[in-house]
This record gives structure tokens, C-alpha cells and sequence, in this order.
């Protein structure tokens, strides 16, 4: 399923396949990587996903800060990827430009709105992929193809010629073949020195995260979780949300992703809204109606929803020590299947909420998160999520690998 | 010097001037405000002091999320205000729109790059004004127009609906025309919880921040410092910039702004390059010669500097308690003189590589800091400034209450 059996045509990975070398050598010499059209790549239009938008913006001038720090640390850049219309999605299915291949699931989406990164990496066409993350877009498509998924702390890897979303949470992410690099990559982006490996203090399965998984996904990841029990031992214990939450109404997880609605689709108008009210753009069904959210939202609602974000941020932050982590399903659900997408605003027991429950908490902390690819239903990729205290990304990527090193 | 004898029209400060009326009531009631104009107002052009942006850009359709936040807390909107283009200055002579008013040195400039915000407040047209802050475009026009300034922790105030700059420091900033409102308006914006009064552990004075300055304006300062000493006692301490820096190298205040322009001058080519060279816009001179600096910029050096600038923020985070504070003059020199704009790009001893060397401090160090207007030289205003560690805004804006209430 690697490189010399899948083509590049039929992955349906890429919008632009091209050559640009890399600015020096560095601990990425010889990695060939891809970039999710949602950053800028100089010399090449940023199409975001969408027609309107790619014919209405020229070519970027100069490459997005993420794109020249892999440059100058030796990787080859590749091609751009197909993503979700403005990045406003977690499926992948691109009304325009169609669904990148997820080749261990070829029925299933590949998830989004990085859903061309992560099926480059699962094809073996790079080794890896920028993607974007602002409520899941780059954990989700790693959950649903297979691959290694990061997330960084909000704020510490460089947005200059990235497409912004939702500000308070838009963050660069990469997907990768393995945790090495998922690792090596991750530092150059984070700037940060390596740190010696160290085993995690205290791992707390989220109690309420597993439950509100699927019941194949339970089973499933009750493996890698007796797992990861074997691996840490004593170190492992089951926690609730409510440790988590600052107050009672925090100990349900509607009101984290609620909150986390509230803010990106507030933001997601006021970084977008002008734009689209401006330039009427066609969007795909599914597209439009989440962009139709964004106009119900009443907005008074906003500044609460800040406030609340801030006080689970600081819970999380302080229940959190610095070699503390947090386990939970990356997703509540496998890839659903192809043509059949859920419906966006639906009961708390619909696809996106259920989700974005899960999602929302590396949004709302400013967490770290790797979505690590260990276990599947028949097939089917889901990952398990690890997430740790904000700015602990380097330890969080120095466990990742050494849970691969004893699992792989 | 206030409203009563300072109209709207003399001051210059305005773009535009309205009224959105609360969304709420809360702890701004009754209270003013007004915004610069790279900020969102709902219905309104944000113009970024720049006719041709402002020509080829649509009335927003939504309020920026900070604004949201204001007026659900009790404020009145009044106005939008005059800014430099693109808010790449730290001077606020605008070449299209002209100057705002400097009403205790009439002859002398705001400083930008939220120049009209300044001007609003310390011409006592409004309570409080929103500027932005990437490289001190908060801080500096508090301290040349004799207002509270404030720059809040980098990533903790949304900048949905806010201009990119150079997005890894970008933040939205508050002038006020006391500590009171600024502290209250900033905690409106961080939606943090108020934290009970408490007194600095240690004030590092840093000794190459004074050195730096003009001699009058150490003199002019040196009284504000004594009252510090008298104030705090033995908490007062001269420290050097080598205590703060991880190596020899960073142990040189050119180091440190080098560092920072290297990556604010490859932000803003990201953020802005594509449209100025699609747009090809007409900038007035002194702006021009700054955006030519963001063209020359060898962009292989950018990966280094986004290393050194992470070792930087750590070597802060790491020697800053949560209860220390830095203290450095905002500006080490005297607003300039109208209609004489000093050399962007000059030697070390000219006007921006010495203001840049102060202001970088928090924006490499992600660190809140608050301008005290409590100098002036002549009837001339210069501001002293505290910086607080990353995330200490709340405590940083109760320190800021407390030398007014001493000192006013």
C-alpha cells in the first residue's frame, strides 16, 4: 500500500505536486514533506479548499515561517495538499476536489480539514505532512488514516501564512509516519531543545472520553490502553472530567465543546465572514451549512464563553503537573463512510458533537496532543490520544516515541 | 486638556466616530471607548491606516471578539481611530490622514503604531481606547502621550477580527487614562478572575534598559525609580540583561532585537506580502522604507531566529517568579519631533534598533507589560514600565493599581 503500488493520481492527495529543495541541511535531511493548501507555499496560490478563494488571492510571494523552518532543517517539499473548504471541517470530503484516498479504509473519508496531508503520509507518497489544527483537523484525519497526529501548545509554532480560522485556536500540525519524525519535526517547528526522555508522573485515562466512544472503539482500544497499563504501570489510573473542570457545570463535556463552539464560530466570522459576505463564494452542502452556523450564533454569548474557556483553561493547567498526561480516544467514532456526511448542527449524539467533545479539550487548554495509530475495528484505523500540560511538548513527543519503540 | 476644550476634530485621533451602544451591562458601564482602526467594528471598513486597503476591503460584518467582549461588559463604542499603515510604525505620522494630537507635546508625534488611540485618551475624548501591540505599538504612544499602556500576554487576548501582523507577537493592547480602567478593561479582555492584591517579590531594574536611554530621560526617571524603592524597599534590585539571557550572545540588547526583527519582518511579508504585491498600494515614504526592509530579509536566517527567540522566552519564563517583575523605561528616548522621522533602518544608536531593544523584551518573552505614565521631561511624558512573567497579567495590573494609588 506504500509508494510503488499507489500512484499519486489515485490518492487524490495532492492539489500541486512540485520540487522546492531545501535551504540547508539539518535533522531533516533527505524528508520529503507536503503542505496542506491552507499554507503558504512561495510561488504557489493558497486555495484554502475552496474556488472562489483560489481565484480571488494570487500566489503567495514568500513561504508560510513552518514551511522555511523544514526547509532549513534539510526536508524537500513536495506538493500541497487538498483540504476541507477554509478548513472548516473534519471530514474530508471536498465538494470541488474530491475525497482523498484513506488507503486502509478506501469506503471511508479520510477525515479533515488536513485530509490530503494525512492520506500523502498513509500512501507513503512523504514522509510527512504540515497540516492545520483548530478543532481537530490534523488529529482527526491521523485517527481516521492511520498515521502519527501533533498538535502543538496554541501559540508556540508560527502562524505567519497560515490561513487563520479561529485565532484562539488555529495551531500548525503534523502528520507522520512514525513518532520519530512526528518528534523531529515537531521540535524543529516548536524551536525547542530535545529533552531527556522521562517517564510520565501520572496517566489519566478520561473516564467520560471512553465512554462517549463508540462501543468498536472501546473494545479496540482496550488493547493498546492494558497496553500502555503494562508499559507505565502503577502510573496509569482512571480520572474523571470532573477533576478536570473548574466548577460543576465543566463536568459534563457538552459544556467544554459548547464553549469551544461558541468562541471558533465567533472567531471563524469575524476572521471569515467579511470575506464571504464580500465575495459570495459556492460552497459545497455541508460547507455552507456550517458557515450557516456561524451566522446564528448570537454573539453576546461570546464574551461567557471566553471566560469559561479561560477558567477550564487554568483547571486543566493546574490539575496538570509537568509530567502529567491525559488519555483519550483521538475519536468517538471510525471514518464515517464515504457520500454519507453527518449532519453539522445535530444532537449531542451526533458526530460532530461527540467529536468535537474530545477535540475541544487540547482547544480549550492550549494542550499538546499526539494521536498515536495503534488500534483498529476490522481494519479500520482509530487512534489513541495522549495529551499533555501546555508548552510540555517535548516531553509529550519523547513518550510518544517510546511508547512506538516498545509497541512497534 | 480634556473634552471640554479639545474637540473631536482638533485632536485628529478619529477615523470615524459613532455610537454602538452596550450589549450588556457589566463592570464598564458608563465608560467610552474607542478603536483603532486594524480592529473590527461591525458595519464599519477596517482601513489599517491605508487608503488602498481600505478601498479594496469590505465593511466588516461582525465585531472583532475583543470588542464583542467590551460591550457585553458595559462599554459604549464611540469611535474607530487613526492608526500608521498597517500598523508597521512606532511613530503615528500618518502620511494619508495625517497626525493625532500629542496634547502634552503638541509639536512632537503619538507614536503609533495606535497613535489615534493614544491621542483619544490623553485628550480625554473617551475612558479607554483598543490599540494593537506586535513590537510596542501599544506602549510606545502611552509613553510618548503620558497614558497607561498595557500589553497582555501573547496568545491570551483573541485577535479574531484583528489585522495580522506578525502573528507570532501580535496582541491587542489597552490605553487608559488611569490603572483602574486599565486593569479593569484588561481583565475584561483576558477573562480572567481578579487576583487579590500582592506585593512584587522582586523588581529587577535592568541596568543596560537604563543605560540605554537618553540621559534625560534617565534623569526624568530616576525620580519614579527612587519612589519604586521607597515604595517596594529592598524588593528593588539592579539586575543585568545577562541574568535574563540563556548565552554570551543573548547577553546584548542588539542580539535580542535583531532576533526580533529578523522574525516580525519574515511575519509580516507572510501575513501582507501577497496583497502588497498583488494590491501594489501607494505608502507613504517612511512606510515604504520599512516594508522594503521585510523584502530584503534573508530568509534563511529566520529558523535561527525563531530558535534563539524560544531560548530567550525560556530563560525568562525560567528566571522570572510568578511574583517578580522587570522594570525598563518604555522608550529610551523622548517622542520625536513632527515631521522629522528618524531612519528606519540605521545603526544601533538610532531611533527604532534603541526603542525595539526595550520593547522586544516582552514580545520575545511573551510577557505582559504596563507603561506607567509617572515622567516627563519639560512637560514632555515618557512612561516606566513593569513586565511581569508570561500569564501574570492579573497580578501585574494589581501592581499597576497600587503605584497609582501611592503615587497619584
Amino acid at each position: 500500500m506504500k509508494s510503488s503500488t499507489i500512484t499519486v493520481a489515485r490518492t487524490n492527495a495532492f492539489v500541486a505536486t512540485f520540487d522546492v529543495s531545501p535551504a540547508e541541511t539539518g535533522s531533516l535531511d533527505g524528508l520529503r514533506f507536503a503542505v496542506k493548501d491552507a499554507i503558504d507555499v512561495a510561488g504557489w496560490k493558497t486555495g484554502c479548499g475552496n474556488p472562489t478563494w483560489r481565484d480571488s488571492h494570487p500566489p503567495a510571494v514568500a513561504h508560510a515561517v513552518c514551511v522555511e523552518q523544514l526547509l532549513r532543517a534539510g526536508a524537500r517539499c513536495v506538493g500541497k495538499t487538498i483540504c476541507d473548504e477554509l478548513a472548516f471541517s473534519l471530514l474530508g470530503e471536498n465538494h470541488f476536489y474530491g475525497t482523498p484516498l484513506n488507503p486502509c479504509a478506501p469506503d471511508r473519508v479520510p477525515g479533515g480539514s488536513s485530509s490530503g496531508s494525512a492520506s500523502a503520509v498513509a500512501c507513503g507518497l512523504v514522509d510527512f505532512a504540515l497540516g492545520t489544527d483548530t478543532g481537530g483537523s490534523t488529529r482527526v484525519p491521523a485517527s481516521n488514516c492511520g498515521v502519527w497526529g501533533f498538535r502543538p501548545s496554541h501559540g508556540f509554532v508560527s502562524l505567519a501564512g497560515v490561513n487563520p480560522l479561529a485565532p484562539s485556536f488555529d495551531t500548525v500540525g503534523v502528520l507522520a509516519r512514525n513518532a520519530d519524525l512526528l518528534a523531529n519535526v515537531g521540535l524543529v517547528l516548536l524551536a525547542g531543545a530535545q529533552v531527556p526522555p522521562k517517564k510520565p508522573a501520572t496517566i489519566h485515562l478520561i473516564r467520560e472520553a471512553f465512554a462517549l466512544a463508540d462501543a468498536d472503539v472501546q473494545t479496540a482500544l482496550s488493547e493498546p490502553v492494558r497496553f500502555l497499563r503494562d508499559l507505565f504501570r502503577e502510573r496509569v489510573q482512571e480520572s474523571s472530567l470532573c477533576d478536570l473542570a473548574a466548577d460543576e457545570v465543566g463536568s459534563s463535556f457538552e459544556t467544554w465543546a459548547e464553549t469551544f463552539c461558541t468562541i471558533q464560530w465567533a472567531e471563524i466570522k469575524s476572521c471569515l465572514g467579511t470575506w464571504i459576505a464580500d465575495a459570495k463564494p459556492e460552497f459545497g452542502p455541508d460547507i455552507a451549512a456550517s458557515f450557516e452556523l456561524t451566522n446564528q450564533l448570537d454573539r453576546r454569548r461570546v464574551a461567557g464563553a471566553v471566560e469559561r474557556r479561560e477558567q477550564y483553561f487554568r483547571s486543566l493547567h493546574d490539575f496538570l503537573g509537568p509530567h502529567d498526561l491525559l488519555c483519550i480516544p483521538t475519536t468517538p467514532a471510525l471514518a464515517t463512510r464515504k457520500g454519507d456526511p453527518p449532519a453539522r448542527s445535530a444532537n449531542s449524539s451526533g458526530y460532530y458533537p461527540r467529536t468535537l467533545a474530545l477535540t475541544c479539550i487540547a482547544g480549550i487548554g492550549r494542550l499538546p496532543q499526539v494521536s498515536i495509530p495503534i488500534a483498529h475495528v476490522g481494519g479500520v484505523p482509530i487512534g489513541l490520544s495522549l495529551l499533555a500540560r501546555h508548552r510540555q511538548d517535548a516531553f509529550l513527543l519523547e513518550v510518544a516515541k517510546s511508547v512506538e519503540q516498545v509497541c512497534g
